[in-house]
């Protein structure tokens, strides 16, 4: 059973997976990716993942778990946390511990193994858009999971350790850190501004135009004042907005339009750099909040977290975010 | 001039450092650690470095910037943040700036090219904590700095750019992120407690002894109860202090010995590898705090910050604290 447990200091909440057991030998520095071979994701490949958990054809007799699939959802086959088993809070002397459960699942994107998401057509990627809203939808119904974190890896630099197109998620028994760290800092920006400091964010880029990657009628992207990588990217909804679950169908074709454009606009300036991205939103059954703005966050892999960074929490970025912008929106796509 | 800016939800500061223009095709994904040929850092080669700002010797005329020397300090010559200028503090509407002022200096830790930390003879080690502390008192003079953080990346993985053995310093004028949470998570439990959480934590450590690599008069070595890292190991002074500057001879001494110890036996259980450590104290000039315990904390590199991990704040650890400081208490040193 993995563990979740407290640094009793900060608060920071660490993951103990003990689904392998590893030995010092059985770590090995650099994880290269497979390529070629094999590949579980591929159709035909159903019985070597779990079974799925949500799937989207475009063939009306279309099976369970066989080919014929647009798109389909299963659970990790080596999850980070497990999914059955109660939470079992306890303390250990000053220290604070909880049972590993939750949810990890894996979006697979595209049964094409030759096609990246920057690469997927639209009426490809708005799937992957809905299939997060319908994970979120239905993960919210566990009352022991407070937050669902969507992200993407793109890349062996990045984490992925499969080439074949996918996100992940991870539904988790507490909000954290960095999601309860935004909405706290966005809870005191209003409670002084009574005004959501997203929407700020939104209005004042707009004006100064000196950020923004992309635009339309309902979201913005821009490379935000303070990144933590060269390159790193924001998606923001025009209107507010603190869940994901706030979209209606306009929506979801415009922002798979805004991130398809940014993606191909990241692309033609790195090609094929690795990265992430992640889905910033309120927590599970959380009341939609005035002061707090759901968003993703794209952040290319080109720097390396060393001992200033760990230790301080510092980054260092060697390319002014405005510069970035321009170099984003002057790429040929 | 490099730049300081904050993130305005969460209070994340950046460095902006623009010293090397680059371009998006500058970006090279993986830096590679240059082997063999020149090294800058070698007797000889003095003069491929700015001019040093400290340096022991054992020869009583040796020069300065002359071969002789035991260990130098010298000023990065490409520097994160300079040193010249003022902070000139401003607002950018809702956004807040200042220029990024501050020391970057790289502490040479042997003449010997081929000399790791790891195997460093005592004598020369403790050349290296004391240059620290040499640096630190110099630095807190400066009233633009409020925070000096001491850190060493080893290995290519880890972001070394370079082999010769070497820590590095940057002077702040602001106290990160990470050693303010500390701060105050440490305060809060000592306004209900009325203890420091680290001697609490110290004592229940050596109460268990299940998590202890290593223990002298003086120090401490745990792996720590929800450590990021598999293998991550924190150093601790058993008496209460809170700023590094508050170790006398024997504690120089005793450091010495522990860090020495640790670092052998993390090398005989992973052989040669990568990892950050960074020093944790009290702000420049504090007033000594009852709440708050300077310590060392050391990183093996031996997992990816990927797209949870960013989003999320989490860190998903493969090896249970106990077991790693089983493994490293078991090893022939």
């Amino acid at each position: 059973m993995p563990e979740l447990r407290k640094d009793p200091i900060i608060g920071r909440w660490i993951i103990i997976s003990t689904e392998r057991g590893k030995r010092p030998t059985d770590f090995i520095v650099e994880k290269s990716e497979t390529r070629g071979g094999f590949c579980p994701l591929c159709p035909g490949n159903e019985n070597t993942t779990p079974p799925e958990v949500l799937n989207y054809s475009s063939t009306s007799d279309h099976q369970a778990n066989r080919p014929g699939w647009d798109l389909r959802v299963v659970p990790n086959k080596y999850p980070a946390l497990v999914i059955e088993g109660s939470l079992n809070k306890e303390g250990d002397g000053l220290y604070d511990r909880m049972n590993g459960i939750g949810a990890h699942e894996v979006i697979i994107e595209t049964p094409d193994h030759n096609e990246t998401f920057t690469n997927l057509p639209p009426e490809r990627m708005i799937k992957v858009f809905l299939a997060y809203r319908d994970r979120l939808l239905d993960l919210a119904q566990d009352p022991r999971f407070r937050y669902v974190m969507v992200f993407k890896n793109f890349g062996a630099a990045a984490g992925a350790s499969l080439e074949h197109s996918h996100s992940q998620l991870i539904a988790l028994p507490i909000v954290p850190r960095m999601i309860s760290s935004e909405i706290e800092g966005s809870l005191s920006y209003y409670k002084y501004k009574e005004r959501c400091i997203f929407c700020d964010i939104i209005r004042q880029e707009i004006n100064q135009n000196k950020r923004v990657v992309a635009e339309n009628e309902l979201f913005l992207a821009i490379v935000p004042y303070a990144p933590r990588s060269p390159f790193e990217m924001w998606i923001l909804p025009k209107r507010h907005a603190s869940s994901y679950l706030a979209m209606d169908d306009d929506h979801f074709k415009a922002l798979t339009a805004i991130f398809s454009e940014c993606m191909r606009r990241l692309d033609t300036c790195i090609p094929n750099v690795p990265y992430n991205f992640v889905l910033h939103g309120a927590p599970l059954r959380s009341q939609p909040l005035d002061h707090y703005h759901w968003h993703f966050e794209i952040m290319p892999k080109l720097t390396m977290i060393a001992g200033f960074e760990w230790g301080s929490g510092f980054y260092i970025n060697s390319i002014p975010p405005e510069e970035a912008a321009q170099y984003l929106k002057d790429a040929a796509i």
